[in-house]
C-alpha cells in the first residue's frame, strides 16, 4: 500500500499505545480492548468533535440547532459477517437490522437507511439476488426506507463475497434522554434475552459444527420492544444492544462512560441451554459472545418490574431478565456473581473472539 | 459463499437481462452500461421506492413531509480505489470530498458525514495514520463534521488495505430545485474544468507509466463552486459530478433522465494536453476517463455566460466551458461534433474501463 509514487506525507506519528501493532491485526476488530484502544489513539485524536464524543450506539444531532428542530439519531455500521449465509438469516437482514437497533438504542424512531454495497468479483447473481431479497424484507419488516445506495465491485481475492455498509436515521421522541453516561447507582441492569445465540450460530457454520438442538442468530429489529419500553416510562438512563463483545462489553462500557459499577448474577442471564453447552465445549464465556437481536437496558428500580413485564409481553423481549444493579462501588469495573457464590471481575475480552461475527 | 446450512432460500430467480453473468464481474462495478443493468434489473425492482426513484447523486427527502421542515439531501458511497495513496491525494480525501460532492450536486450545504472503515489485517498502521488524517483534514477543509463512525477489520487476503464508506447529509436551500430529469431543450451544457485527470493519475500509478508532466488527481470540494454558481441564479436544472464513467456517462444518465437529447462540441471540453497524450497512448477515450473534482451543469441559456463567469472565479472552475446544448431532438442521446466536423453518438461506457477508480 505504501510505495515511491507516495505524494502525501502527512507525516502521522503513530502513538505509543499502538506500536505494538505495527500493522492491523484481527483483534482491532473484535470490539474489546485492543479495537477500544485503536479507537481511542488513532480515530478519536484525529476525529472527534463535540458530537462523536457521545459514544452511544447511534450519534445525536439537530440540523440546526438553531432551530429547535427534531433530535435525529444516526448510526453506521459495516457488515462483514462470514459466512453470508448463516442459522437464521443472512448477512441482509443482519445489515438492515444491526442499524436499526443502534438507532433504536438511543430510543429513536428509525426512518431511512442508506446502503453501500461492495461486491466481490466472482458472487454468483444468484447469491446476491438473495441477499438483496433478504435486505428489502428487513427493511419492510423494519419499516424503514432506504433512500441512498452505492454498488461497487473489486476483484476477486479482495473482499469476501460481499461486504454491505448501513447508515441510519431516525427521530427521537421528546422526553427521551439515553445516553451511555446516565448510568446512577440505584438503577436496575435488565437485558432483553438469551445471550450468545448469535455467535455460536455463526461459530457453529463455520467451524462445521452439530449440536443435538440448531442454534440459530437472533437477529431481530428492536426498535419496537424500545418503543413499549418507553411506553412504561421514557425515564430509561441506557439502552445498547450487545453485538460485538457481548454483554461483557456492553456492562464495561457502560460502567466506564458513567463512572460507576455495575455488579450482576451470572445465574439470572439467560441463556440458551444449547448456546451454554457449546460455550463449554468451546472454552467460550457466553458473556464475551454476539448477539444480533438482544439488548441491556439500564433505569431506576421503581420502573424496573413494569419495563420488565412490558419486555416480557414483545416477542423480542419474552425472555427479559434483570440481572443485576448500578453501584457506587468500584466505578468502572463489572463484577459477576458466579453461580457458586464467588466474585469475579468481568472484562472486555482481550482481543478476538470471533472475527467477523457481523 | 452458497453452502449446505443455508437455511433462508428466498427463491428469488435471476431476470432474463442479468443471465448473462452467472456471477459479479468488475463491469458491473464500472459506472457504465453493466452497471445499469445491474441496478434496474436487481436492485431497483427489490428495493426502490418513491424517494430512491430520483436517481440523482443525492437523494431529497423530508424528516416529516408534514411540517414542511427543511428539504434534506443524503448520498452514500464506498471507495475502494486501488491504490490507497496516488498522486494528487489518498483514499482518505477522497471518501470525504466523493460524498460530499454527491451531495453538493443536488445544490444542498453539506453538513454531517458517517464514515465506515473496513482494515484489512495487515494494513500498516502507518498507513492508516495517514488516511486518517487526510480523512480529517478533508472533512476540516469541506466544513463537515463526521458524526457517526465503524471500524470492522477482515482476514489478510479479503480486503485490500482499506475500504472507506461515507454518507452524507445536507440541507438544501429555499428555492433550489435542481434534478437529472429537468434538462429542457434549449439549456447550455457546461462542465467545470478538464476532463481525466483522476483517471490518468491512478492509472498513471497503477501501471508504472512515466509522463512528462505529472498528472495528479483532481480531488476536490465542489460544494463551495457550486454555491458560487447558485449565488448567479437558483434556476440551475441539472448538477451532477463526472465520477465513474466519466463526462460520457454523465451526460448520457442526463439525456435519458430527462428524455432530451444533448448535443456537444468535443474541441470544447477541456483536457489537460498531458491526459490527452496519455489517453491516446492507453487507447482510451478522456470523455470515458473518471473525475474526482469537476461537474457538468445543465441551465438555461439566459444564465450561462453569467454562471461560466462565476465558476472561472472559483479556485475549482478556472477552466470551466460551455460545451453544449440540449436538444429536443434525439432524446436519450447524446452526439459529439468531432474536432473533424463529424458527429457521432457518444454512448456509456460498456463494461470497465478502469475497475476501482474510486
Amino acid at each position: 500500500m505504501n510505495d515511491d509514487n507516495t505524494l502525501n506525507l502527512t507525516g502521522w506519528t503513530c502513538p505509543a499505545p499502538l506500536r505494538n501493532y505495527p500493522t492491523v491485526v484481527l483483534g482491532h476488530g473484535s470490539g474489546g480492548k485492543m479495537m477500544a484502544d485503536l479507537i481511542q489513539h488513532l480515530f478519536a485524536p484525529l476525529l472527534n468533535n463535540d458530537l462523536l464524543a457521545q459514544f452511544g450506539d447511534s450519534t445525536l444531532f439537530r440540523l440546526d440547532a438553531a432551530d429547535g428542530g427534531p433530535r435525529l439519531a444516526i448510526s453506521t455500521d459495516s457488515f462483514v459477517i462470514h459466512p453470508l449465509f448463516f442459522p437464521g438469516g443472512s448477512i441482509g437482514e443482519l445489515a438492515v437490522y444491526g442499524t436499526v437497533n443502534d438507532v433504536a438504542m438511543s430510543g429513536a424512531t428509525p426512518l431511512y437507511l442508506s446502503a453501500g454495497f461492495i461486491l466481490e468479483e466472482g458472487l454468483p447473481m444468484d447469491d446476491l439476488g438473495r441477499i438483496v431479497t433478504d435486505f428489502a424484507g428487513a427493511a419492510r419488516a423494519a419499516q424503514v426506507q432506504m433512500i441512498a445506495a452505492d454498488t461497487k465491485v473489486v476483484n476477486r481475492g479482495h473482499g469476501d463475497g460481499l461486504y454491505i455498509n448501513t447508515t441510519g436515521i431516525g427521530i427521537v421522541p421528546p422526553g427521551v434522554h439515553i445516553a451511555p453516561d446516565r448510568a446512577r447507582p440505584g438503577d436496575r441492569v435488565l437485558v432483553s434475552g438469551t445471550m450468545g445465540d448469535h455467535g455460536i450460530a455463526i461459530m457453529s457454520v463455520r467451524e462445521g459444527l452439530a449440536f443435538d438442538a440448531p442454534i440459530v442468530s437472533d437477529t431481530a429489529p428492536l426498535h419496537g420492544l424500545v418503543q413499549a419500553m418507553l411506553k412504561i416510562t421514557p425515564d430509561i438512563h441506557c439502552l445498547r444492544d450487545a453485538t460485538r463483545g457481548g454483554l461483557a462489553a456492553v456492562l464495561n462500557e457502560l460502567a466506564a462512560a458513567s463512572h460507576v459499577g455495575i455488579a450482576f448474577d451470572e445465574a439470572a442471564v439467560p441463556v440458551n441451554l444449547a448456546v451454554q453447552s457449546a460455550c463449554e465445549m468451546l472454552g467460550l464465556d457466553p458473556l464475551h459472545v454476539a448477539n444480533e437481536g438482544k439488548l441491556v437496558a439500564i433505569l431506576p428500580p421503581e420502573h424496573a418490574d413494569a419495563v420488565l413485564e412490558a419486555m416480557r409481553a414483545h416477542p423480542y423481549g419474552a425472555q427479559a431478565a434483570i440481572i443485576g444493579t448500578v453501584t457506587a462501588e468500584h466505578p468502572g469495573t463489572v463484577l459477576a456473581r458466579t453461580r457458586i457464590g464467588a466474585r469475579r471481575v468481568v472484562d472486555l475480552p482481550a482481543g478476538e473472539l470471533l472475527p467477523r461475527i457481523c
